[in-house]
């Protein structure tokens, strides 16, 4: 079997490539999560890609299951990711199988998601192809029209959690925030500069960037009233340890 | 003046996206370097590029000055940049200017690229876009159909003078090395694991990959050999302190 990894960028259709639209339109069987945090937004873009692309793939869908929320964290994670192998190779069966089968990936394929560590699981082992997608980090960079990097500045990339877990990384410069559901830009030094967005690339995208003792109250309530208008929220953000050039 | 800084990806046509198409269109002069390492092959890249978005802009050329070699590195690239924007608006003179310059930045306008601060030199200060484009790094990770991070671990991007002179950066899990003409993944324990690539997302692109004490000096002979032969090389790699899941 063959499945590609198709990297959809983060929330504005124009963010697909000219070798997504090609895939999209190779592929024969495109699988669609029916489950997920802001269900009928993506579901819409979703369909909005295919429809671009002009792919005649036949659509399948399948179910996100539940976390086990009684194991630890990395076994729970890996049970999650067998389970969800296995409502693919079940919602697979019986479809269509001339072309390969294509999986929209939202942001890029290798970039904070599951997908591929999925697809590795299925048995017998697929023949893998990714196609590379805008992420939200680029997205972010772009609607603030920021550098990701100081002049020949080193950058990391890292998670809410592990900002909270670990504080700022020793010998990063400039850091990037992804799945973080706790403003956990919060506990820095009111002098950290913040370029922060939300639903980056969609129509719904806000932004905010400052001082973190400025922006830090007013960018958690734009995000709570963000979040309780739409039902969902994603946001990204970007800090240097004070204002650089940008 | 609009200037619209618009990332094509790193050597495929196939990487620009449809906003970037779009982009394309809509400005009314493009402008280009005459000079350049690879200079036949990135010439070519964006010909075809121009061609298949069918823009009707002006293309207008400038060339790279000289960097002088007598000052101290900032200030080297501070002069530089300062020069290049004067050759900007010189060569903007006189052209059509209904619509927004359009520049065509390699990879991802936000990562190790000048095209931004070179934009925020012109007087009077330009309204600037950026168009997001596929980074090398995506194309490193989409070509070895890997992951860009372990299970939520951190990334850290950084250049080859870095790792050079500091060393692997403490708290990195995962890096990325750019801008290395020097091969400078040589000097790390050969347990360390490596995933290179050159010429990402062209016809030419060759990758290699494994622990560094099995596959270093192999790539450093891939990388002379096809240097040698293409007369320009550009490479990028990720590495790992130990082989992990892919
Ligand atoms: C599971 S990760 C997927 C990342 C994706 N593969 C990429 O390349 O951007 C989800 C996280 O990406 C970020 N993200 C994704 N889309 C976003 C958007 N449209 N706006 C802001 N952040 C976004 C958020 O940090 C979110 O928690
Ligand atoms: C000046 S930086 C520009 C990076 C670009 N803005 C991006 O988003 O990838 C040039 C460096 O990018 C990397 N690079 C760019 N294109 C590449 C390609 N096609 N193959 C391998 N590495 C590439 C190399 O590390 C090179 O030294």
């Amino acid at each position: 079997m063959d499945i590609w990894l198709i990297g959809i960028g983060t929330g504005s259709p124009a963010h697909v490539t000219a070798e997504g639209m090609q895939a999209l339109r190779d592929v024969s069987v495109v699988l669609v999560p029916e489950k997920g945090a802001g269900k009928d937004d993506l579901a819409a873009l979703r369909r909005d890609i295919l429809k671009a692309s002009g792919t005649k793939a036949q659509v399948v869908a399948f179910d996100y299951p539940e976390r086990d929320p009684a194991l630890p964290y990395i076994e729970r994670v890996a049970r999650w990711h067998d389970e969800i192998a296995r409502r693919w190779q079940s919602a697979l069966t019986e479809t269509d199988r001339s072309g390969p089968v294509g999986l929209l990936v939202w942001g890029d394929p290798s970039l904070y998601d599951s997908t591929l560590r999925i697809a590795r699981r299925l048995s017998p082992a697929p023949r893998l192809r990714v196609v590379p997608g805008i992420t939200a980090i680029q997205a972010l960079t772009a609607a603030h029209v920021l550098t990701l990097n100081t002049l020949n500045g080193p950058v990391t990339i890292t998670t809410g959690r592990r900002l909270r877990d670990h504080g700022w990384p020793q010998d990063a410069e400039t850091l990037v925030v992804m799945l973080d559901g706790d403003c956990s830009f919060q506990m820095l030094p009111p002098d950290t500069c913040i370029w922060w967005g939300a639903f980056l690339g969609m129509p719904e995208q806000i932004l905010a960037h400052g001082r973190i003792g400025d922006v830090a109250q007013q960018i958690i309530q734009m995000r709570a009233q963000a979040r309780a208008q739409h039902g969902w929220i994603m946001d990204t953000y970007l800090l240097r340890r004070q204002i650089t050039e940008p």
